[in-house]
């Protein structure tokens, strides 16, 4: 949640003169967006948002996260459409950065998701999944599986300075997952990072997914299993069966599980709480102590694998009941 | 440039329903503000900036900022003007904080200002002293040249450690600060901050001046004085005369200085470096090593503190020439 890069209003003329959007009348610095600077632009023709792409976005990634929220677009899924030049292109360069614009979506997103909000988030999700069928660019994980003991190697022991014995419990995790990881379910397109922040809803209807830059191929079910991870656990920790149970109604309302990819997600979920938990640990080791911005607690995403662990089977998520 | 306090669409939407500017449709924190948190918000009747008071400001002093915004606008000068609830009320409660919000400003703050921008900022300047001189509650200067001393105490002797003898050259600027201020000015009410990222342009007419949180009654020359500071230094330190030169006359093309005021300003000028070295000083030592947001440079203000020193009088800022 910052502003990397600072641009002027000269600079974002020149920029902004390659498209066909009007004038300049005015330009925010937005506070969203861990990984790149985002500014919301308004022109005599309209809003749009404005991404420079800092230094942890890959510039080769670029083409897939932009064409794919032109592939779902096109497909009628409401998220950000990459705007083009009058030459036709998607991508620029401004202050020395690669740089997009996209349409500004309405909606807000919701801090304390319902069930409603859940069984909508399901239905896009899986409507996603479908729509991304088709889409040509492929783009490996790179934080599936066989890349989360090499992070938590970067991490190294420092991990139980946050909290005592969380080395061991995640080498232990790690030898399971490793061993017991699905690896023929379906495969596709998946948004990876579908937290409430990246959904937006105006009243209770779902206005739109944002934020991209985390999709991939993988295994379809493991999107679904972020999903009850990052919707369907309350502030105190607990899972909500009735959440959970919303979300995987909406998403098989559009796109039906395989009995495979049901027995499946109990690991899927232990394995998509490793991935933050791991992401979120580094993060936390790399912010010195008392500094203004705190990164996000790792130990919330331990907890959920506490639970994901003790988990018999997927009717626990709520599934089929 | 932080949002300090998150809002969920529920608790915003009910704090709209007591204005009678339409639905929410959106909102965004924004990367602006190093006080309060600010979020741009859009509703079905247009566009507004919602601001969050944080600990930092003075409840007490709510009225007197959001009044003066009033009296200005009412008076023809573009600044935010606070939007009236239903009940005819300016200030509400949001997230546990004082609230309020304000009508839109479009235009872009000048990363770069030329003389023609000085000019205008000059201009408007002695535009906002004379539309304010009737404005009828008093709000004293918490950062006028009796605080600098407590102020540089609190900072204390750790001052050597972003320069080695700052501590000393501070204190006997100190002392000839308070044995030679110019006590007996024209008063008024002044902006007190109006940098660069205070003031917006549409193309190179002046469009808007927005943040009032640190205005106060005080010497209005001293308001000259901290723009001749903010506006006219080069970014390798240097006085640009043509600017100053360009201030001082779209100053007086509204208001003239009188000779007294010209005579004092070299000293103003000097007390306006104090008061930015040190503000800048807390903050810099408030910050624990390795933090990711660097607060802005003190010595910047010594480095000018230094130029003002060696003036001969006030035509070397471009008076008159």
């Amino acid at each position: 949640m910052a502003v990397y890069t600072d641009v002027s209003a000269d600079d974002l003329s020149r920029f902004l003169s390659r498209y066909d959007i009007g004038e300049l009348l005015s330009y925010k610095g937005i506070a969203e967006g861990v990984e790149n600077s985002n500014f919301l632009v308004h022109t005599s023709s309209g809003h749009f948002i404005l991404t420079l792409y800092e230094k942890r976005v890959d510039e080769n990634d670029l083409p897939f996260f932009l064409g794919l929220m032109e592939h779902l677009a096109a497909r009628g899924l409401t998220c950000p459409q990459p705007v083009k030049t009058k030459d036709g292109g998607i991508l620029g360069v401004l202050a020395g950065r690669p740089a997009a614009m996209v349409t500004f979506l309405e909606g807000m997103w919701i801090r304390k998701p319902n069930a409603g909000h859940c069984a909508a988030v399901g239905e896009a999700l899986a409507r996603l999944h479908l729509a991304a069928g088709d889409f040509p660019i492929p783009r490996p994980n790179a934080l599936s599986v066989d890349s989360w003991r090499p992070l938590f190697e970067h991490a190294g022991a420092r991990g139980d300075s946050v909290r005592p014995g969380l080395c061991d419990a995640i080498v232990r995790e790690l030898d399971v997952l490793e061993h017991s990881w699905p690896r023929e379910l379906p495969q596709g397109v998946i948004h990876a990072d579908l937290f409430p922040d990246n959904v937006f809803f105006l009243g209770d209807k779902l206005s739109g997914l944002i934020d991209f830059y985390f999709a991939c191929n993988d295994t379809l079910a493991y999107d679904v299993a972020i999903c009850l991870n990052a919707w369907c656990f309350e502030p105190d920790h607990s899972y909500n069966v009735t959440k959970g149970r919303a979300l995987l109604k909406g998403y098989e309302s559009v796109r039906t599980m395989s009995a495979d990819e049901h027995a499946a997600l109990p690991m899927l979920a232990r394995g998509a709480s490793m991935r933050f938990l791991l992401t979120r640990l580094v993060d936390w080791l790399a912010v010195p102590d008392g500094a203004l911005v705190k990164p996000k607690d790792p130990l919330e995403y331990f907890r959920k694998l506490r639970f994901h662990q003790s988990v018999r089977d997927a009717n626990d998520y709520g599934l089929g009941a």
